[in-house]
């Protein structure tokens, strides 16, 4: 499965940086908020850039190493529930996404258990849950391929409803493990340094994984290929979340990027395809470990610091805001010439 | 004038840890917006927390020593100019607030124009322009009294109207050097660090404004009375904002501090009324450069870092949603009970 994935052409860059500097306010004077109105202009082609039909996205599975224990201080059975959960309303995204307006949308990427039919759900499992890869590859080659085609047809499906910017987000107890393995393999930072606690381990515990973690990546041969480390180790919802990633980008799309996991498979689509990096705003700054540090190694800067370490998509949920107020100044504001407003008189900046 | 200010009442805190633990959550996964759930909790004494009838107040004065156009690279002019874009909905403060539906008020306390009578503007002038504090003090003791008397007065008609949510912002042609003389005295932290670019002075331009800002420093016995102080420097927007966040305090409601300017006003609060500070929220840390030493000095972390140096209350607006979410969590979300999902099993965390 191949995607076509173009950078947005910059012939309008000088007519966008003019109206947004022709808004009454001084020049920069909305920070961040200016770079996401001409992030977004690009990428939609206009000046009068748009959100619809925002979605939230939760791609869920489960991982065949959860199952010892080791590396997770939540039970496996904790995915099911908390999937449960987000098709009962209860989950902290639940309360976000019905805040602000957003649809959400949980996948069934390959969850250990029978889930119920529901409206809010898609089920596109592929096996309940990965096989544990410190002992063999998370998922066959065939697997991995069905996991980038599936996440991609989501994608293509919302798009096809005149959705245009999606947030990504994800559950799966153990995936900060498969996360840390795939951002070492993709960064070279110090595996030691991209292993974290997750949902909650403690030093002895963050310690435990860790020596878990390595000996599962020597296990396996080094890949040179992307796909390759995908298929290593997992999971099905990160491999979905690459393949809905490349998809968006494919289709002109905005893509808020979740924490530390999220953000490791737009690692691994952006070492796909380096253009799709023009497509993605990274929503926030995790307090998991190593999440920094590939924000960092992506040379990008997250939109928000809060602290959080949910996932879910929680961290895309709380931008939409932001994002949408980037938007709000560039259709809504007044020019100086238009409001009568005189501009700078003596300095030079 | 004197003001009743309680700290929020701590009975209720072990109930609200316990109900923002007991969410469907790692303890803490939630950052900051728990924080902001237990502060609003116990600001309203419930474990049901609710913003009603949230306003943006902008208080808008002229300073005299803009005149001279030493300290401001916009035209004094341009108070007026922005108060009247206010009203005509142009400006990114009236984006923001339409986005988010946020009822909005200009209050004007000292502009230096005639302005015409409109809904959303309350005409609290105490006159056209304070004096240039180089030459003398802003205004009369009298003058401050009521500057004081008229903040406290906004909000406590917001108040009788069921409102208990505030942002604070402001506008005023030259206020920022106001502000970093304010908070050079009530921090001691040397002039040189409370200046800045302003909305947009260069290097040479800030040494001049500094120069002139230590001159007009000098020119002032050094009082021990923080309403001395405001009355010795103004402005009229920023006294009124003392009074606006001491009533708001008073009266037990959650006050968004904006950036730079607002923030010296909330710090002038606190020094006439420690007991302040558990009511606001700092929206944003501005890129002016005093802001950061000031949160430092006042021990607070914003909510927001997003680059902002406009004013108008624009980093309050986008506060908003996030103490929405904050109080969404709180009031929608599941218990692990309720939910039926597992707690941690591993971690002692």
């Amino acid at each position: 499965m191949t995607f076509s994935i173009e950078k947005p052409k910059t012939n309008l860059l000088a007519a966008v940086k003019a109206k947004i500097d022709g808004k009454t306010k001084p020049i920069g004077a909305l920070g961040t908020l200016e770079a996401i109105a001409q992030q977004i202009c690009l990428i939609q082609q206009t000046l009068e850039p748009t959100i619809q039909n925002p979605s939230v996205l939760v791609f869920a599975g489960d991982h065949g190493i959860a199952k010892k224990g080791i590396v997770n201080p939540y039970p496996q059975a904790v995915t099911q529930q908390m999937v449960l959960n987000f098709l009962t309303g209860g989950a902290a995204i639940n309360a976000f996404c019905t805040e602000f307006d957003i649809d959400l949308k949980v996948i069934n990427a390959g969850v250990d258990a029978e889930l119920p039919s529901h409206p809010n759900l898609i089920d596109l499992a592929i096996a309940r849950g990965t096989n544990d890869y410190s002992e063999r590859p998370a998922m066959t080659s065939i697997q991995c391929q069905q996991a980038l085609q599936s996440g991609a047809q989501v994608v293509a499906d919302l798009n096809a409803q005149k959705g245009n910017c999606i947030g990504l987000g994800e559950m799966g107890i153990g995936n900060t493990s498969a996360a840390s393995l795939l951002m070492h393999w993709a960064t070279q930072i110090p595996l030691e340094k991209c292993v974290g606690s997750g949902t909650g381990l403690d030093v002895e515990g963050i310690n435990k994984k860790l020596e878990a973690l390595e000996k599962a990546y020597a296990k396996h041969p080094i890949a040179d290929n992307a796909r390759v480390v995908l298929q290593t180790f997992g999971g099905f919802e990160i491999v979905m979340l690459v393949g809905a990633i490349l998809k968006a980008a494919e289709l002109k799309m905005t893509i808020l990027i979740d924490g530390f996991i999220v953000s490791a498979a737009a690692l691994m689509a952006i070492k796909m395809y380096p253009t799709v990096k023009s497509y993605c705003i990274f929503a926030h700054n995790s307090s998991e470990k190593g999440h920094q540090l590939m924000l960092d190694y992506l040379q990008v800067k997250p939109l928000l610091q809060l602290g959080l370490r949910l996932g879910e998509g929680t961290g895309t949920a709380l931008a939409f805001p932001i994002v949408r107020a980037a938007l709000a100044f560039m259709n809504r504001m007044a020019s100086f010439e238009s409001a009568g407003v005189a501009k700078k008189t003596t300095s030079k900046n």
